[in-house]
């Protein structure tokens, strides 16, 4: 089946989705949780195949252990599953509106937005999860994974389209995947402006390139995370260790871990030995300034270009600086405003920090690793953006609605 | 000097604007209105050489008209500025949020987007306009007008920057006018990725064109308008008449004039004679379909064609539907999804035609044309978002913010 067909019957999805009754979309999402629960065998079994695939094709460790479906990776796709349904739906809520002088009564109301794609890498619960926050905010859906996960995807696909062919509420086609795994049916993806509402790349500098390359649809980048964690000379310096060893070393290969630690010179003296020392133990490279190297000689040189790079590895530059104005600085600089953190005990400071600092998510006093959907509240996330139009941050169930403006009259007309 | 030096200048400008108080907002808004108030004489000077350079170069007597800056039309820009001051600002208000299990305090709070540019045609008002809309929302602006209004538009960015020199609030860079008017400058404007926040172009399919096809900063269109009125077999007639003659023929020339009205089978017979002969007798030549032309046989024929029309013109598209039903599918199938209107007085058809119809507003017994910043009780708009990302139909401070999420939290880290 070409892309443009799967596009046409998502658009005529949509008009279904778009109109269903909240308890019509968390039946049809119990019914895939148990869909999915009942075929572990058979998920298990299609996921060996990529496995074995990926294994005979050199595919690092790391990536075969995301592709991995294990029985405790499917309850817990499952158990997502069910967790979108329980959410509140934000489709029909009333975001604001007034009586204007006429007698207009004007709401603003979401609205599911309609056809939603998502490109994504080797991870197999993306499909589900994708698919549960589409079809729970009123959108039909069309999903593009990784070839490594080719048979994984297309069995998660069937199950889904065999439980919903089970029921009459929600269409079939309210969730595909496209399976033409083709540059070619990428572009058309990237290129159906009449039919996609939004797209989300989830996915490394290559297939973020080739959707700046190539995308006329809306799109809502996930993108890169040059992340900084400032620690001021008010800082409770236990919390401030702990918080920069979490964010630097408990997941270093993802978004929101820490890339650069700022410390304010009035406390690097008795800071860095600390979290330094603490932060080699667990492995980690650090590249300082000169002021950072006088206190800790170890450290190597940081070069201008640490500041700007994301490491996603075990390797932390670390900077003194003479000010929270400098850090401020430092971070608009450097940064890709995506999350920093900040540790200190003087509220003055870290309230300037919060709404200073130009970047979708602040964290005061914790650590840049609650910068997820999850750790949000938002049950799960369908990326995690890096712009500032329409979703900034953890992407949940309302960054999957628009707003539409209503307004109820008796004849008026305008003068 | 260079579109760069004005981007940059604005980027620093926006690092002050971002966190001004609304106070020092507002007394920087009055004093420019005081300060347009008092240059009358100059700004009707300058804007006499740019209509007599119109005048010379031959341009149409609409576009001189909209050029043209009377004594009434400066006062209501003053008027507006003084009404956008006395607006509640939207920098700072908590959207959302919640207290997470392990006691992070999640806010969702509105910020200023940054840089915002605006791209315009001739109507020298937006140059105020826009300046007001964009300081109170706490960001800078680069304005960059048509070469028309040259001399006018200099002349009102040279009095908001002695104004703004005038005080040591608000920093002068925050209003700027690109007063380049070469095509090189314009491509650099939309391509400075580095600095612009979000770009509203404001004008016809030409400049839409250049933007679709140049653009990398971030976009909102504000776009087309082939917008439908539906009359429905529980209309009231009367209403109905006078909302379709409102709709198009109050300001045909503008995106919120309606270019085709759909009627029901069941009313058909008894309304088309009389509001066609409305139509006809305010000049508005009619297109029907065949079912149009048996009941009012001096319509001329419709083709396929006319129904994805925006005229922008005295020309209205009828069309005889069987239902409801087949109403909202014409709208899906030729619309640009920007306004709609419905004339019923059965509540649930109503209901139903507002919520499934996919357009950013819909009208509820009343006219299209209330699709305006002002009617909606905004002050002023930025411009109508024919988008869904983002801002959807008229636009005003709120859709100059974007929201950051900031986590409060005393020590918390990731498991």
């Amino acid at each position: 089946m070409s892309v443009t067909q799967v596009c046409e019957q998502a658009r005529a999805a949509s008009l279904v989705t778009r109109e269903l009754h909240t308890s019509a979309k968390d039946r049809a999402l119990l019914l895939l949780a148990e869909a999915l629960a009942d075929s572990a065998d058979l998920l298990k079994a299609a996921n060996s195949v990529d496995i074995a695939a990926a294994r005979r094709d050199g595919v690092s460790a790391t990536l075969i252990d995301r592709l991995t479906l294990t029985d405790q990776r499917l309850a817990s796709i499952c158990q997502a599953t069910r967790a979108v349904a329980a959410l509140p739906d934000p489709v029909g809520q009333v975001t604001g509106g007034s009586v204007r002088p006429n007698g207009l009564l004007i709401e603003r109301v979401r609205e599911p937005l309609g056809v939603v794609a998502v490109i994504y890498e080797a991870r197999p619960n993306v499909t589900a999860d994708v698919a549960a926050l589409c079809l729970k905010s009123g959108n039909a859906v069309i999903l593009r994974g990784s070839s490594v996960a080719a048979h994984t995807n297309a069995a998660i696909a069937d199950v889904i389209a065999e439980a919903l062919r089970q029921q009459d509420e929600v269409p079939e086609h309210a969730v595909q995947l496209v399976r033409d795994a083709s540059r070619e049916a990428m572009v058309e993806l990237l290129t159906a402006s009449e039919y996609v509402d939004l797209l989300v790349p989830r996915g490394g500098p290559g297939l973020l390139a080739t959707v700046r390359e190539h995308a006329t649809v809306p799109v809502v980048i996930d993108g890169d995370g040059n992340c900084h964690v400032y620690v001021d000379a008010s800082a409770d310096l236990a919390a401030a260790a702990s918080i920069v060893v979490n964010a630097k070393t408990s997941r270093p290969s993802v978004c929101n871990a820490a890339e650069t630690l700022l410390v304010h010179a009035a406390v690097a003296g008795a800071f860095l030995p600390i979290v330094l020392e603490e932060l080699v133990k667990a492995g980690v490279e650090v590249r300082g300034d000169e002021r950072v190297r006088e206190i800790w000689p170890d450290a190597e040189p940081a070069r201008e270009s640490d500041w700007a790079t994301e490491y996603l590895d075990l390797i932390l530059a670390v900077r003194v600086v003479d000010s929270l104005e400098s850090a401020i600085a430092h971070i608009g600089k450097y940064g890709t405003r995506n999350s920093e953190a900040i540790v200190a005990q003087d509220i003055g400071v870290a309230r300037r920090f919060a709404r200073a600092v130009d970047s979708g998510s602040v964290f005061v006093n914790c650590s840049t690793r609650f910068s997820d959907g999850g750790e949000f509240g938002y049950g799960l996330e369908i990326g995690v953006s890096t712009q500032k139009l329409h979703a900034r941050g953890p992407m949940g169930l309302e960054a999957l609605t628009c707003v539409k403006n209503v307004a109820w009259g008796d004849g008026q007309i305008r003068p």
